[in-house]
């Protein structure tokens, strides 16, 4: 067999990256042990039978051909009137590209804005495919540390640090609302976020892919920031605010010279998105706010459950929660790092949560818990957790 | 705004490409001329009722959450049978990566053997995005020139000469069945290809997505010949096979090596295929062959009807056909060049034709017809295309 490019045997990165407890929660699974799982960002219902049977509509209506690649327009003016209307930037569908998901539009617009070897920064603790999404567009991945101390809020100074430990810095990656650590950033992050990437010429990748989950506060799209809009371009998806998770639909917003060559990658790598599913997103997005809220707020009620049981007890902190789908919990008063918690909560109680080692040395000591299965049982998980933690901190002590 | 990367900017290349015929054809049709379009490879029929409807099912069943990113297993067991059984060579699931359509895979296949700057050879003709599919993974872009003569089938010779003109020549892409020269490359031109991978450690990407419109002799896969195996990528799809064109979905055959550092790629570039489109593959690879041959049969009879038609006049020659929805016509003794003929076309009797040229210089004072309209259209079409050619000829005599 020939070589292959060291590009693609390398895109996991060489540490252990947390994930064992995952792939043994899922292996307990199959073998048909029960295992609340709290690992992964996916909700509990399906996509709502009202998109299912918009896509079925447009498919039988003969929209089975090639779409066209930069998207249906339709859509692309109903995605830039959303974000017009969200953040007061004027935007139209010149500004808009639709993807085959989420995870396709943060790939295009790293290869749009990095060159073979440049460094794509991203914030510590990251969702877990951050890096290995910089490295597949041939960029070094550079994390920016963040402290737990300030609810991993990431600062003008963590930025520039990193900018200077790597002269060919390009961007930075951004998400808020925050996956894994549920915060929201507040407008003295952004402006600080925003001050970095004017004084070091970074191009800003916003994922807001988790803007419909905001449960105190509000959701900034620092796209609206002064001198930001023509260095930001925006990651939406309809992944987490319709539950298409498996539709892969989603979307970049950049200005408005990016999209041409953004389209020119999209008909050399994807060719486009399937019609039928964007007619069923667009149906989605103008079938008023009922849909989104109803997607949005069995987190909404968790999160206030699982804050009501956390609030009962001093051995786990809770990371300052505002929106998404998770808490992140700060588990070093037992003494063990996440790993060593996770698996031996997994061990002992059967129930699964990610190491926040799987997010980045930044996270070590917490554990990210998704707020995915029903009330009864979340509730039930995270007593076992609390009184497992105020156990091992008492053997500890 | 700050800089794009150039390998973003520079995708389409520099030269004049021969599109312009394809956008003055489809601005006439958007102001209300009717024009007779042989362009795109597309069918005029859309996806089969009975594969719709298995999307609906599988989605209303609850398949609408995040697939596995490999593909789901059922799918990749089918796809690697159909391929042991046509080519003998054992297959499994692990040899089998389901993407989000031949475009995703040939990308993919390309990220993987290419680092950036090495050369991607292709053979000229070729389809007009294989050059921008090497240049988005950072590759050189290398065509091998081939003659009309020759009825465009590569040699030895021309490979091992185009590779010597690049020292970091990696990989080879071939098309059979052949767009746009709807040849189907013979036992001893694939014998050729092989040697010259082999001689000059080269993958092989073997786009075989037209494998089920074969109308004279046998399409042979190049994976099957000695030696081939462990250096062969295969690039397979639902979309010319089934009319799936619009769904996105198809395949990788690798070595086993090889898929799971494309899975790699795939978590970070695309997130998987949607499962419920998956589900609909299955099911339509396993509905017996009515299906496949019921699409693929219109261009049977279409390719049958041009040959007669073509055959009654000696002005414009056919490169000999033998798959595939395309013929080539040689139409230099008209003493016209493509592109002039195929704009004059469009002029005088709105028939729209691509340029040989835009598949690069060895199709210059060709067309490329797609027998993609209804039988009596087409025979219309290439009845005024022969006069046409024909009082072209006189003229120039």
């Amino acid at each position: 067999m020939p070589q292959l490019s060291p590009r693609i045997t390398t895109l996991n990165g060489d540490g252990d990256d947390g994930w064992g407890v995952f792939y043994r929660a899922r292996t307990m699974i199959a073998a048909g042990t029960p295992v609340t799982e709290l690992t992964i960002g996916e909700h509990d219902i399906g996509t709502d039978t009202s998109i299912l049977a918009e896509i079925h509509r447009s498919a039988a209506a003969g929209h089975t051909g090639y779409a066209m690649v930069p998207g249906v327009r339709a859509l692309r003016d109903t995605v830039a009137a959303r974000i017009a209307e969200r953040t007061g930037v004027p935007t139209t569908y010149e500004n808009i590209l639709i993807t085959p998901g989420g995870q396709a539009a943060l790939f295009a617009a790293h290869m749009a804005v990095l060159s073979p070897g440049d460094a794509g920064l991203f914030i510590e603790p990251y969702y877990a495919v951050y890096p290995g999404t910089v490295r597949a567009a041939s960029g070094q991945p550079l994390p920016v540390p963040t402290n737990a101390e300030d609810a991993f809020l990431p600062t003008y100074d963590q930025i520039s640090a990193a900018t200077r430990s790597a002269p060919r810095a390009r961007s930075l990656l951004i998400n808020t609302p925050n996956n894994p650590t549920g915060t929201i950033y507040p407008r003295e992050t952004l402006d600080g976020i925003a001050r970095a990437c004017r004084a070091h010429d970074l191009w800003l990748i916003s994922d807001e892919v988790y803007d419909t989950q905001v449960w105190e506060g509000e959701h900034l799209s620092p796209r609206a920031l002064p001198g930001m809009e023509d260095r930001t371009l925006v990651i939406g998806s309809m992944s987490k605010s319709h539950a298409m998770t498996g539709s892969r639909i989603g979307w970049i917003c950049a200005p408005a010279e990016v999209i041409p060559p953004l389209i020119d990658l999209a008909t050399n790598t994807t060719y486009g998105v399937p019609g039928y599913i964007q007619d069923a997103a667009l149906f989605a997005l103008t079938a008023g706010p009922e849909l989104e809220t109803s997607v949005a707020e069995p987190f909404r009620r968790r999160r206030a459950l699982a804050l009501s049981i956390l609030e009962g007890q001093d051995i786990v902190r809770v990371i300052p929660s505002r929106g998404a789908m998770y808490l992140m919990l700060d588990i070093r008063a037992t003494g063990l790092d996440g790993q060593d918690f996770a698996n031996r909560l997994l061990d002992a109680h059967r129930i699964a949560v990610m190491p926040g080692e799987s997010f980045g040395t930044s996270g070590a000591g917490h554990l990210r818990v998704a707020l995915t299965v029903a009330d009864d049982r979340l509730a039930a998980a995270l007593d076992t957790l609390t009184t497992f933690a105020a156990n091992l901190a008492r053997e500890t002590a």
